[in-house]
């Protein structure tokens, strides 16, 4: 595909400075665009390389102007404007029509003459197929799926009993959606299984990555809310709620009955424990635990960086026996004086 | 399925309060329940939900009777009866026998009659399947497989060779059980791969969950004993040994040559390092790291709950000081002559 | 296979105490060894139980010859030699060349006729697949993949898009290699998707564990170096590096656009942040979080191992409250006149 950068201007509404009948034929990084290519610049750390840059025109905020050696597509969010342009010029195979000869598609199933059913699909009693949707090759509905307008299981997606997927929703190979939940009595030494009846609704604009697993809920449903984007690796437990927009990282685990709020980010292989409750726009940095509910936006941790080994044994030796070191300095205070009877009662708790 | 309450109080052995011929249709959450449902109270910190539940009966324990507003049946363990009832009322789908056409089975494999191949499963040389068994669509056994009676595959299973299933052990979509485990050899700046010889014992009544992966030994066999409860998203490594009836969360990751107890509990992500034994009952909290063995029943716990990130930092930045401030302590002791000889060596260690 | 301990001796460059003439015919752990097993003495921790091995024959270092009461083949990587045995003596099962009636094969795929196409498998346009490759059943190729000579895919690998797969790589089941970045520009609340339009190239001899996840670049390529060994249930971000030699266990979890150097070993469970760079021989140990960049070889931590529940909580309860007790200390040793300017200006930071 070829366009010009004018076209490009109007289209995604940046100011064009340079020549607007300039040819460009896709989209490169900074350092390593061709003539033309079309780029982008979204941190002001890559300036240097922008200096350098070979591209026919790079996308980029008013202040980076001045930095910027050839034709540029000034915008608010140049990040974003470049994931729009880029969908643009590089569009995903078209979905074509049809049922592969090698799909087994139960006859209760109604699909949406405009659907793409990939070749060895399994479709179960029941499941309804929006327009457009792809179903790639090698998966799996059981019965009762119902798949929005424009969703894109990509292939070898799975999906259990009683899932709804929203429009536009896009799942990557491997995702396992709607599993029975981890749910079982403990009785005289054993371990009796809870049968897992609720479903699985997933919203609009969703992403689920690679390998990622959401079980149905336990009686009532597990929600994905719109628009939220989960990472490979993933596990969300039953009957959670992951608000609208949150984004996960990758090898999250989240245990069952978890709200998590709207706008939440978390980071990679954060760990969260259930029934809790995470307030919108909280943001988990990597491999924390969160092991209480959140009930004010901000930024939470517990993950500690790593030192160099020995360093590290010494301080988790020290670490471990600061109860001993916490009594040895209160004793310190006592015997200079330092210490009265408020900050006694808050030491001997 | 429409049952009376006496039907279910009779086959479950529960007292009831309430008419016996109230007909219930299935169960529901007590704040969902609506007039034909049963549901059930495991904790007493839904019982102001309780209050207000519209269920037809509650199963609960004989302590919380006087806040039930409605029928109850009345048992010790409300939460495993529950499990069971519901297990009653909404059963599974019938096995169907057969084979479906789009089954690819080796002719050397021998399966039960009353057993049910889902399409395109994949069955190799020399497999049995017992009566009874579902193997859903899209499972792989490669050769030398042996499944017992009542197992289900629900869909999408791979056992690699050597792979022996008990009866009734459920496993859920995307579990790959008997893969190659990580063994290699270092040898002049590259590694060597150890041929993965031996076989993968899985026993009765285990249920995997979705994507977990188990590997087969390297010489002898991994085992994992009878009524064990995996949930998704969990590695086990070579030559694992787990005990009967233990129950781990998901994204739990076990090194290999690892012993765990029976009974025991272990949460979600934990890691386990190579080669150690853990005793019978040890329960280890979520996001902990298990660097040795456990020899004595207990909970156990290293993961360190979230902070707001600012406070957080700058408390990892006083531990990762906390030698220093071990050695000032010192000094302000020997200072203040509340440091003996005794304490010091402690100290100097 | 039955072969002469002489022949192993001459084959591997062992020297040889015993009977040349005695019949080998497997390998065996010490302990589980009959009369015709070999099995080797990996470390000095077995010595007890070489001692009471019934192995026809020990593969060992010269320093524990004395110790075996049994014929040995002596050499000095006793490890990586057995790993050569066993797999001479175990080999896998040839590559059968032919195409599954049941694979789905693109007219424009070209694929070697000594290569083998398993049971369903489907092969997208333009594949190019090697001289004695294995693409076992369930496989799925996305268009323009690139499989080298003597590539193994045990079963159920997904490849995507701009996938190539150098000579001798051995992938197992469930891993997705290929899948979308996780890259979304945030814009008025909701994230818009960064189309993920780079390929990945995996070298030769590299190995990748079951259910691993490896996705491809956002617009240049995911590029994984010769002889990289990954483990199960690891995720590696779009645009990484891993260096050729690095081994990786299981659970590791890698941002994008991070560069792990060569011969790293990097522990279970294990996070790195993205963008970051790791030199060449570090050695992460498991539970770790990287979140700067390492410079420099050598072993690196940030994992705590467990304690007993309630130490571990009054210990976390300190921690937790570690900045108060410095600014305590600080006081103590202003009182004591142990703290100068110098200190203070460390302390107050």
């Amino acid at each position: 595909m070829s366009v010009s950068l004018g076209e490009i201007a109007v289209r995604f509404g940046c100011e064009l400075r340079g020549d607007p009948g300039t040819r460009i034929d896709g989209v490169a990084a900074l350092a390593a665009a061709h003539e033309h290519a079309i780029s982008f610049l979204a941190s002001s750390r890559y300036r240097r390389t922008l200096a350098n840059t070979h591209a026919a025109a790079v996308i980029l905020e008013a202040a980076a102007v001045a930095d910027c050696p050839t034709a540029c597509l000034v915008c608010q969010n140049p990040y974003a404007t470049y994931a729009r342009v880029a969908a643009w010029l590089h569009p995903p195979p078209p979905v074509a029509p049809g049922v592969h000869p090698s799909a087994i598609i139960d006859p209760t199933a109604q699909i949406d003459p405009s659907a793409c059913i990939g070749a060895l699909a399994v479709i179960g009693a029941g499941a309804l197929i929006g327009a457009r949707a792809l179903i790639g090759p090698h998966c799996i509905l059981a019965p009762g799926a119902s798949i929005g307008e424009d969703v894109r299981l990509v292939a070898r997606v799975t999906l259990g009993e009683r899932v709804t997927l929203g429009a536009r929703t896009l799942v990557h190979p491997g995702a396992v959606l709607g599993a029975d939940g981890f749910g079982f009595a403990p009785d005289r030494g054993a371990w009796v299984k809870v049968p897992q009846l609720g479903g699985l609704r997933i919203g609009a604009d969703v992403e689920i990555g690679a390998n990622t697993t959401i079980d149905r809920g336990a009686i009532g449903d597990t929600i994905i809310e719109e628009g939220v984007k989960l990472d490979n690796q993933i596990q969300i437990g039953h009957n959670c709620r992951i608000g609208a927009h949150s984004v996960l990282a990758a090898c999250v685990g989240i245990s069952g009955s978890v709200t998590l709020g709207r706008h939440c980010m978390v980071g990679g292989a954060v760990g969260i424990s259930g029934h809790l409750s995470i307030c919108d726009e909280a943001v988990i940095t990597g491999l924390s635990l969160v092991s209480h509910s959140i009930t004010r936006p901000g930024v939470y941790s517990s993950g500690i960086p790593i030192e160099e080994a020995g360093v590290w044994r010494r301080i988790v030796g020290r670490l471990k026996r600061i109860d001993a070191m916490a009594a040895r300095l209160a004793a310190v205070e006592r015997k200079t004086n330092l210490r009265g009877g408020a900050a006694r009662s808050e030491e001997d708790e």
